[in-house]
């Protein structure tokens, strides 16, 4: 059992586990999950806000979900923060970089779960499921004509865990496949590979018959797909959007369903978030909203555990922070 | 153009196509797949009744959805019917061996689209995407939580080209898999094959994610997913029929659905079929029903007219039939 009655810096858990827990799992088990993996190691899970406040004091590693302004205020100690969430635009980053704290995230920790999704979502589309649904609901036993995703082009936005995860899973399919990322010298799984640049890319847009974004949301990518880019797609194609609402202009979006510019859409993100009763894309046949959770699955907690206790050994060997996975630069 | 006008033994034509079309498409289309890849031949696609009835009494090689006895009957010259379907069960079997008719069917053609079918009703179940369209038609966004493939057992009951397909396409989703097939000394592309015995089904299905039914209906196949099998079966386990409807027991399976033994299932066929208006399986919201049209996609004729061309070519080339493609033993 740890001992939560005295808190010392002597004392000080290796690994303090922040409270609030995500995907509807209960923190505990994350917490658990640490334990089991660093037997020999103290892992603190601070479970009310007292407690918290009080523990993240003396911490030098802390893993959570959020980390916020009055709590790093008081973590005197503070070396690493472990961020539960692959995306950490939500910490206050230039202040972690002011305090010189290093951050880490949980890239990867989506690939499998989030590529089953993507290759879900484009069989969707491709076997018409949504059809059925509808027939199903009506009891109306109708043929109607499916797709076929082999011989389809299907473009992944973005090369990270997701992406790589992504095209992973298409291979057997026998698809071509084109990927977008800032520096396509590096290469990538796919068939080709392009940046970011107008011309490429709506050339590319203009044979995809699935789009995938899998990418962060920058500067680049706000936006991406815009009325320019909704036009130039190929009209039979489907866009499946796990990245960031805002990668997608929602308006031309839905410009483009009501005119049939292409012809289906999944979204397990949307702008604005959470998309609002009365939005158009509710009610469209041909869209698919998932409310955010890609991410969701019971392995969760497992797989960010490998990641955060290899960090927690990596930074206990020798007190440095230099050599741990998934930094973030800040 | 084809000659419609004359009609004797001499200008009969190589290859006379049924009128009979199938999946909503236009069986001219099968013709022109035909004549793109036989150019030297005659391809005549009989579009009547009496067209059709004149035009088989002179032909040898037919190719067509069915063949009803009185067509058979004045088919004086038949050698060969190339059946357009995968199943033949439906033609008059007996009585083509009688007439010693070579038959030839499709299988083959439905590798892809019905593969693709397979893995989109297993991520269906997977990402419980169910669900999601329950939230969606009531514009409620709330977190739920998915399933993982990865790490899943994944039994494969039939090893010909669909199954074959399945397992080649879950290859990169790091599942194990379970092969069922009559020859399991054959091996397959599966991490396990075993035999239709009792024991080892029943052992492999208790530890069965993913039921796939890619099977003809036989003796041995017709009722196999009976009572017994959904009391033994893993109950997170999802099961998906694209074979035939009575592989398994439907009474049986409405009670394991009623009282939760299995997490879902997929059905493609059903028994009997069409499913009546009132049938209770068209209202469990954990049940998908598409109507067995898992084969249905732009690309079937095509591939279809790969096998049959082929085997009009090599039916020509010494009048003999012993060596065609996809022959179906009498």
């Amino acid at each position: 059992m740890t001992d939560y009655g005295s808190d010392t810096a002597d004392d000080a858990a290796d690994v303090l586990v922040l409270r609030k827990g995500t995907h509807g799992i209960p923190i505990e088990r994350y917490a658990d999950a640490l334990r089991d993996r660093l037997p020999d190691r103290t892992i603190r899970l601070a479970r009310t806000p007292s407690e918290e406040r009080e523990a993240i004091r003396h911490a030098a590693f802390v893993t959570g979900m959020v980390l916020e302004d009055d709590l790093l205020e008081v973590a005197e100690s503070l070396e690493v923060f472990a961020c539960a969430y692959a995306g950490t635009g939500h910490l206050p980053l230039d202040r972690l970089e002011e305090r010189e704290v290093a951050v880490t995230n949980a890239s990867g920790v989506h690939g499998p779960n989030i590529g089953e999704h993507v290759v879900g979502a484009i069989l969707w589309s491709t076997r018409r499921f949504h059809v059925a649904t509808r027939r199903q609901r009506r009891r109306e036993w109708r043929h109607y004509q499916a797709h076929e995703l082999q011989g389809s082009t299907v473009t992944v936005v973005g090369m990270g865990a997701i992406g790589r995860a992504v095209c992973t899973r298409l291979e057997p399919f026998g698809v071509e496949t084109i990927g977008v990322r800032y520096s396509p010298e590096k290469g990538g799984p796919t068939d080709e590979v392009i940046g970011f640049e107008e011309g490429p890319f709506h050339e590319a847009l203009a044979r995809t018959d699935y789009l995938v974004l899998a990418c962060p949301l920058t500067e680049t990518t706000r936006g991406l797909v815009d009325r320019e880019a909704l036009v130039t797609i190929d009209p039979n194609a489907t866009i499946v959007n796990i990245a960031r609402g805002p990668v997608i202009d929602t308006d031309a979006l839905v410009d483009a369903l009501r005119s049939n510019w292409i012809r289906s859409a999944s979204l397990d993100v949307t702008d604005p978030e959470p998309l609002p009763e009365d939005h158009p894309l509710w009610n469209f046949g041909n869209v698919q909203i998932t409310p955010h959770n890609a991410g969701h699955t019971p392995e969760y907690y497992d797989r960010l555990a490998d990641i955060v206790a290899e960090n927690a050994r990596r930074f206990g060997a020798d007190g440095s922070d230099g050599e741990l996975k998934n930094r973030v630069r800040l």
